[in-house]
């Protein structure tokens, strides 16, 4: 008793909620620890180059929001299981696989701060290291023993994939409609934000309706984050987001602001605004843009949507037993519309 | 019943073996013609660029060795189900996927003689369709609706890619040991034709001996292939091989005939042949390595062993009862040290 004691006041201690909003998690520290734990000794191989790379994808985590989501939602139906913890673990390397294959893709500099992994140690590694974390990750969900979770799985990394290859694809025509966009978040960002809210219903053996609950708010809260996320590169501020606002615009990607801002202008102004960002803008003409925006409605109507969708998010929980980790959820689902980043 | 013998006369009129040698699988022309028509099926998707892609890689297909060996395994263990096509299937997109992506890491120009994926539409969708295929292939195995199929697939994936990776960090110091090369090209090639075997064993429904027979046959049929590969690319003639030989040392690999080549030389002729390759060897340089390794017994020790490994896997057959496709695969074990391409 006195050492399990100690090592909880260690765990404690040693824990940090890592950018997760700590109205939401804090009473569910412990769980999250206990994921760290099975995450880390997850992350080594003796193939040195694969335990040297894993170091530094553990040493700059990001918060793991998806697997904390997954063990809330298992915690609303009931106890939580190994099978739990284990599925967390999954699905936190399959994330982390995408966002290295991503970054190659986007040959992107930084993330979290810190140099890619394709930056440090080159394309090769990093397209065979996203590869191996994708493998780990599918053996892992073998380990739970149910034909449910390794085809949930199966199918969000092909949504998942589905996503980037649809994003680029569009990237170059800059012609986006509203029922596209809420077709790529859906597969890109959705898609597993509600595996991880279905597989906790699946992995605490919940009863159908419960999973079917869980699934639906894990969509909406999806597009809700994303299209908050999107609201936030055109009203964040940069020194609370801690990077610049603006950067899909420079990246050529639409998003719903800017698809409702459309909607109100003419197809004069369309054109002109479309024209900036083919042409790569710079920082004034991406003020141009945000003002635009701003200026038709573009925000607002987004942020309406955003709310509805919250809304429908939470009231699917209504169907869940009251209990801490339900309320923990649907407080979620608030914040995840109200944050400043 | 007419219309049943004119598709099979259609079928056969428009089926090639496309490369897999005649003697072993023209007796099963049928079952590679049913295959190579689910994978058509499953090779389209409704996102443009993916179908393209898809098609491309169909057009350009190789001689789907892999499939051949899973049907044929399956078909010695008794009849064709089902699960047996799809499996097949599932190990074609798997192994296609890996090649997708190992253009990417080598940055290779051609696949049979084609540009690869990454040549023409760059590396960004290159990365994305290796990681869509590899889902399509997960996806499709859950459908089998085996736990042991999932995991046998998704252990074999691991070990690719950890052989991949493996290679990546021995081509910088070309210091190789036997023991180090055989853990290579297992993981690199007899993983997965082990597992092909085995996977026709298991969805054949096998006793657990028959199957095992099957694994060891297969990681014997796949060392002595890979072995007889690396032969190849010493004493092969470049007409007959529709390749320069010699890539290998371009390449910087250290393979077996150059290993044993080193065993029967004084230190320092090792040095200055290491000198020649990591200094990267012009045509000239390249004849002298491929001499040095002749003149030192280095092809004739790496013959003797891979005979020695493909008699390994015929014995392992024995267990099986006599079939027209079990004598196949005893065959296909002979033709794989003979072959001269």
């Amino acid at each position: 008793m006195a050492s399990e004691l100690a090592l909880s006041e260690h765990l404690k201690a040693n824990f940090s909620l890592n950018g997760l909003p700590a109205q939401v998690f804090k009473p569910f520290w412990r769980d999250l620890a206990e994921f760290n734990q099975y995450f880390r000794q997850l992350m080594t191989s003796n193939v040195k180059i694969v335990d040297r790379v894993a170091r530094y994808l553990v040493k700059h985590r990001g918060k793991q929001f998806r697997p904390a989501l997954l063990l809330l939602s298992a915690r609303s139906c009931g106890k939580l299981r190994r099978e739990s913890f284990i599925t967390a673990v999954v699905v936190e390397l399959l994330h982390t696989a995408t966002l290295v294959h991503d970054d190659v893709v986007d040959d992107a500099e930084l993330r979290r701060g810190f140099p890619t992994i394709h930056k440090i140690w080159k394309n090769k590694i990093a397209v065979l290291m996203g590869d191996y974390l994708l493998s780990k990750s599918l053996i892992l969900a073998t380990e739970v023993g149910s034909l449910e979770v390794m085809n949930l799985i199966a199918t969000v990394a092909k949504r998942l994939i589905k996503g980037e290859l649809f994003q680029l694809q569009k990237s170059r025509n800059l012609n986006i409609t509203e029922a596209e966009y809420f077709q790529l978040i859906g597969d890109k960002t959705a898609s597993l934000i509600s595996a991880c809210c279905e597989l906790g219903a699946l992995t605490a053996e919940a009863p159908e309706e419960h999973r079917r609950a869980l699934r639906d708010y894990g969509e909406h809260l999806g597009l809700a984050f994303q299209i908050k996320d999107d609201m936030l590169d055109y009203e964040g501020s940069r020194f609370v987001l801690g990077k610049p606002t603006g950067l899909d615009i420079k990246e050529k990607k639409i998003t719903l602001p800017l698809i409702y801002a459309f909607q109100s202008a003419s197809e004069g102004e369309r054109k002109y605004i479309l024209k900036l960002i083919r042409k790569g803008a710079d920082r004034k003409k991406i003020r141009e843009v945000i003002d635009f925006v701003r200026d038709h409605q573009g925000l607002e109507k987004a942020r309406q949507k955003a709310f509805e969708i919250k809304d429908t998010a939470i009231n699917r929980l209504a169907l869940l037993p009251d209990s801490e980790a339900r309320n923990a959820l649907m407080d979620l689902a608030d914040f995840v519309v109200h944050r400043t980043r």
